[in-house]
Formats: C-alpha cells, structure tokens, sequence
C-alpha cells in the first residue's frame, strides 16, 4: 500500500500533553496484531498492572491498578459512577479548566458537587475546605493535583490529613493525569482512594489509555454500592476481573483492550521503574526550577501565584502584551519547538504552557528542555525587540487585563540587558 | 533505554478481531508525539472523518462520523446515551454474546430493553420482528450485522425495510463492529440511523478507537432529548463540535485523542478508499467461501445455521468431539496461527472462529488466508489420524453436546481420504 504520513518533519513537542515519546516506546506502539486473548499479551499486561503499582507507590496487595482504553477524562467518569451515589455530595476542589470539568462530569452522574473555587492562579486555602468538609456530609473529596490548564499544584499530604482529621469517611478522589510521572506521589502513605491519570503526560507513553489506582476501601464502596453504576464501559465491577485476571497473567474478556497502546505503556513502566522514583522527581523539580528562572529572568510572569503550589511537570506564564499566544506558538514553531497556549476562555490567548515532563526531562533534558527554554527566550527576546523598534523607549503599552507582570527591568542570563521603560506588560 | 519486548515471534493472526495490520499502518503507529492542537494533526484527523463517510457509504452532509478514544463496545455506551432516554423501550435482536451485551448496555441506562433471542446460529424470523414492532412504540431496534460470537450475519436491508414499513418513527440502530469494512453497508441508502464499529476488525487498524456514523435524524433526536446524557465521555453534544471542527481541520478541544492511532486508521482509510468497495466486499465473500468449503470438505459444520446468514469475515465451527478449542488454538498457534475459541458459556471449548478479514484477506490472501485454511485442515487431519490410532475405526464417539456434526464421511481437496466409520462429532 502506498502512504505518506501527513507528519512529515518532528518540532519537538514540549506541550503538558501529550509529550515526546521514547523511540523505544514508539516501537512499541508498532507491534505486530496479537490476540488479547493469548499469553504474550495477559503476560504484557500483568505486568504493567503490577507495575503500575510501583509507580503509584501503593504495596497494598488488595489495591488495585487499572488500564482502560480512553483518554484520560474517560477516568473522570469512572470516578463520578463507581464511587459515588446519585444524590450524594461531592466536594470539588477547583482550580481551573480541567478541575471545572472534572465537578461537570460528577454532576453529571446525579452527584451533588459543590465546587470551591480560587482566583486563577491561586491554590485552596486549608482552612476554608476544612470549614466546607464541616458543614455536611460529603462522599468524596476531589482534587486536581496538578491543573493542566494554570500549572497550579494542590498539595496532596496536607489535604489528606485534614480528610482523616474532620471527616474520615470522606473518600480522598485525586485527578493525576497532569502529576502522575513527574511528581512526588506515595498512593499508601497518603492514603488517597481512587487517582486517574492518562498516558501522554508525565509517562510519555501515547495518548489512549486511561489509568487509574483505586484503594481497598474504595473498592469496597464501589461494590457496595445501592445504585448499580450508570456506565457500562465505564463500570469498576466490569472492570475488576479483567484487571484482576491480566495482573495474574490470565486472560479474561470485557472490552478489547488496546494492545498496542499496552506495549507501550509496558516499555514505557518498564523504564520508569529500573530508576529510583525519587531520581525522577528530582529531575522534574531541577528542570522545572531552571525553565521558571529563566521565565522570570525574562521578566515574564507564571500565572502559578505562590510558588509553592508551582507544578513542576509545566510553567504556565502570561505573555507580553501585544503578543498573543497564537503569534508566539507560530514564532516556537517556526525554530522547532511546539508549546501550547491558554486554556481559559477570555484569557486564553494571553499565556503559554511550556510543558516539561516525562522523556523530555528524564532522557533528553539538553536537546529539549534547555534548547527549548533557549527557543522561548529567543522568541520572547525578537518580540521585545520588535517592539522596540516600532515604539519610542517610552511607549506606554496598555495593561488590558488583570494578570499583569510588572516587570519593568529584566535580565537575561543574569545579566541585566535591556530596560525598556515601559509596563513590558 | 534498554528494552526487550514481549513479542518476540509473530504468528500469524486470524482471529474476528484484533486482525492483522498492515506494516505501513503498523509505522503510523510509531508517528512521534505532536500535539491535538497543530494543524498536522486537525489535517489528519479532517482527512480521517470524511474518509469514514466514504466507507459508512454516505453522502449526507448533516449525517455525522465520530471517533473517539475507546475499544468498540464504547460505542454502545455512546448508543445508550444519547439516543434512548430511560424509561424508552428499545428492540434488541440478539444472535449471541455480543448483542447480548449491547442490549444489557442499553438496560444500564434505563431503556426498556426487550430482548429477542433466536437458537445458537440461527437469525431472526423477520414475522417474528414483525410481530413484536407492532406490539409498542419502540423508540429503537437494534441489531448486530455481524455477530463476532457466532458468524451470524443478520441482514440489514430487510429489517431496515420492515421499520419504515411498520414503524418508521422507530431509530435503526446497528453494531457494525464485525462488519464494516468487510460486509457490504449502505448508510444512507439502507436508512441506518446510528452505526458503532471499532477499528481492530475488518479494517484492521490497530485495536483502541470506537468509530460511529451517526444520521441527521439521530443527531436531531440527541439532541432534542430532554433528559440529559448520562455519560461525561460518551456524550453526543460534547463531541459533535469537536468533530465538525476536525473535520473542517479546525481545532476544537473535549478530550485528547490517541493521535497515533488516529494516523493509524487515516493510513487504513487511505488505502480502503483507494479501491471500489465493491471490490473489497467481493475479496471477503470470495475468501470466505473457500473457508467454509475447507471445512464442510473437513467433515465440519458451522455455528451458523442457513448459508444465507453466514458473516464473510469470520468463520464459526464446531470442532469433532473429543477435541477442545483449547487443544486445537494450541496446535494451531505451533503452527503459526493464532485463531480464536468459541464465546459461550457452555459451548465456548467446542468451537472455533477462524477470522477472514481485512488485511489478511485484501492484501496478504495466499500467505494468510490460503495457508491459515491449509493449517487448519492439516490441524484437524492431525487430530482424525490420533482418533483413529487410539481407537479401533468403529469406535463410537459420544456425542455430548446438541450441535454436532453429522458427517461420517470426509473429503479433503475434492478426494475422499478416510471414512472413519464413527460419527465423527
């Protein structure tokens, strides 16, 4: 047959998602056609169930990993219909695009949710979800570890802590698809019930796959239930067996799973777990400290508020103004590095989302991350000097909306090297 | 990264599902990570949607392909969701497993599904049809075209006939999962409102997309329900836009899609498309002709019952007592192939369904088709020759289960080899 991909030449993609993938992984992803019904494959897949389990730190034998053919969101509807009863409440930490639409889709399955909501930017203050958790009676408590959409991380041990403090029975629901690979997790020690996640951020593995860690207890809760689950695809107790099976290399029928996607997934745990997971933290936080340095050094702005809630699998940061993020995305581009804009609906088109996990970080951390962070401030250096030729020194550009950066001095490699004298923002 | 895969050696697969791929679909899906958002991909994707109308054989602009991260049996979700509201009855044909589980789908979202159920192998009586649409206002019928568990073909013209004569008010809603791509299918032409398929069948793509075309009619009525979908994932209303978007090569977010395997099934597409349906249909009953002749000619019988209701993608057989799917597979697979056991509770040792689609048959005939047929005879030959060692040649064979084959005599290529003088099942 006769075929030319329409994927002609490679920018590197440094997006929060889905991100470069392992050469070795994308062989992977081209293995031959196989029954999921033959042993190769059971024994593919329970281990990377069991795997996952190293990954997700839990060594709760009556824990139980899960890979489902799906995005990551696909997740998100397991969570609202094994867990969680009609009419029940739900307590959504929100803190942006994602965290929004994670509280819609529990809505959706008949919960009652009640979304606490912060400024952009800005991570949940401790004392008012506890004072929240006080006031009724809630199933489940969700959070977005990391916000794709802002780079927001929720500390999770502090909030686990309040749970078990002032409402134990509450179960701890964690979306994990932007954290899950690039940052510190212990699913055991932190005593969460049910984590989603996908497969094309911090695992670098090929978008398709939705993965999810449900605890003994929540286990039990979904089997308990009154309600029999809303979903047929996405029903735990449909589910439980298969996984159950494949993890004791055994195969058993519920839905075809996608067995390239598998493989994939396998090389690409099978990495993740010959290296220490502390040593992949470690180089998440060295590489995100050194792209959000230069980020301020260029005297940009993240939308993350206080660095302690700074994710460190991505920077979110708000553009120049003048410069939409349509026109710096195009600049990227055209030298070879692809990032993504906004995800909000008025300001969406006033900052990036430089993405920095996974391969990138672990395997290729000169050729992509610091040639990429050295493409940013490139771009971000022609757009000022573009600016400057257009405009006097002293032009005052307009501040035309909330997150400015005020930033009227800038460096570059510590070295101070322009001072525009205007709001640069 | 050091990796060695569990896939080794590749025998051969001709299973109903997943089939075997072709390498250049196989590279496609090693394309390098990119993001949902460039253009190549919303390239790809547009291409890959309209495509699918050429396949779905529809030139109806308002009708609507979708594809969506999942395994094939998605689709049904998406079916229950979105075009039956609870309380609604629907009309389910079954002709074995699978529309047994499309129907209990339908049940978990409230419908009021009304089974109708026909002996193993056998198809529906269309009086019978008839008979119960005239009894209550069925919102929908819904028939499996080809029933991977069994190889019966259930025709879609006439049933499609019989609605618009007796009922036209009623959604024709088909499961294509086993038939697209290798049995005929007019969507336009044949009125169908709503088809699910999956992409590891007769198209043979790799295994992790459900594919549906859904009619101008059935979005009209997605969404004008009044109770809204049940289901995050698998809402109608939330991908529509993003696949009128795509298909406009626009960009437009819910959930990220497995971009690999969307270049997989535009590379499958690509090549589908490039040759006459007609063409493609003729290679798939030609083919499965010369199975079912090898193994009447074996001395064999099908699951299925009258020839006019045998599938062209798949095989379905009884096996000679005293001779286990189990045992069988294995022997096969020493041989090179791997072929797939029966799917019933009681019955699934005694059979075997040989798969005769998609790639293996369009491109790979003599090195699949012809050499899987030769290994199946030689497989069964083996197991005759052992009978006949072990017993004298008027043992009498218990026969243990109803459906047995009633030949004591056998032909191979047109010779009578062996008449073994027993009741060979």
């Amino acid at each position: 047959m006769q075929y030319t991909m329409n994927q002609q030449k490679s920018p590197i993609l440094l997006a929060p998602g889905p991100t470069e993938v392992d050469p070795v992984v994308l062989n992977a992803m081209s293995t031959g056609a196989e029954s999921h019904f033959a042993q190769p494959f059971a024994d593919t897949f329970g281990e990377t169930l069991t795997m996952l389990r190293t990954l997700f730190q839990s060594q709760d034998p009556r824990a139980q990993p899960f890979v489902i053919g799906g995005s990551g969101s696909l997740g998100w509807d397991f969570v609202a219909t094994n867990f969680i009863e009609p009419g029940e409440r739900v307590l959504c930490l929100s803190t942006g695009f994602f965290s929004d639409a994670f509280a819609e889709c529990i809505s959706t399955y008949g919960a009652l949710t009640n979304k606490l909501t912060v400024p952009l930017g800005a991570a949940h203050d401790l004392e008012v979800v506890e004072r929240e958790l006080r006031t009724a009676k809630y199933k489940a408590l969700v959070a977005t570890h990391v916000e794709t959409s802002t780079g927001v991380l929720t500390p999770l041990k502090p909030l686990s802590d309040l749970i078990k403090r002032v409402s134990p029975e509450t179960l701890f629901i964690v979306d994990g698809v932007a954290s899950i690979g690039a940052e510190e997790f212990y699913f055991d020690e932190w005593e969460i019930d049910v984590v989603a996640t996908g497969s094309q951020k911090a695992l670098s593995c090929p978008p398709g796959l939705s993965i999810l860690m449900v605890s003994a207890l929540a286990l039990e809760v979904a089997l308990a239930r009154k309600a029999p689950p809303a979903s047929w695809y996405a029903s735990l107790s449909r589910w439980l067996p298969i996984m159950q099976s494949y993890e004791k290399k055994e195969v058993k029928y519920f839905a075809t799973p996608p067995t390239q996607l598998v493989h994939a997934l396998h090389a690409v745990l099978t990495g993740i777990v010959s290296q220490p997971l502390e040593q992949r933290f470690r180089q998440h936080r060295e590489k995100s400290d050194q792209v959000k340095k230069a980020i301020r050094e260029l005297g940009l702005t993240q939308l993350v508020v206080h660095p302690q809630y700074e994710a460190n699998g991505l920077t979110a940061f708000w553009l120049p103004s003048g410069l939409e993020a349509k026109e710096f995305l195009a600049t990227m581009a055209l030298k070879g590095f692809v990032i993504s804009g906004g995800m909000h609906k008025t300001l969406g088109q006033k900052y990036v989302r430089f993405g920095h996990m996974g391969y990138s970080v672990v395997s290729e951390p000169t050729k992509h991350i610091d040639k990429g962070v050295q493409v940013v401030r490139e771009s971000i250096m022609e757009f000022y000097t573009s600016r400057l030729r257009e405009s006097t020194v002293t032009t005052q550009v307009n501040v035309d909306y909330e997150h400015s950066v005020c930033s009227d001095l800038w460096q570059i490699d510590g070295q101070k090297v322009l001072d525009l004298g205007i709001e640069v923002l």
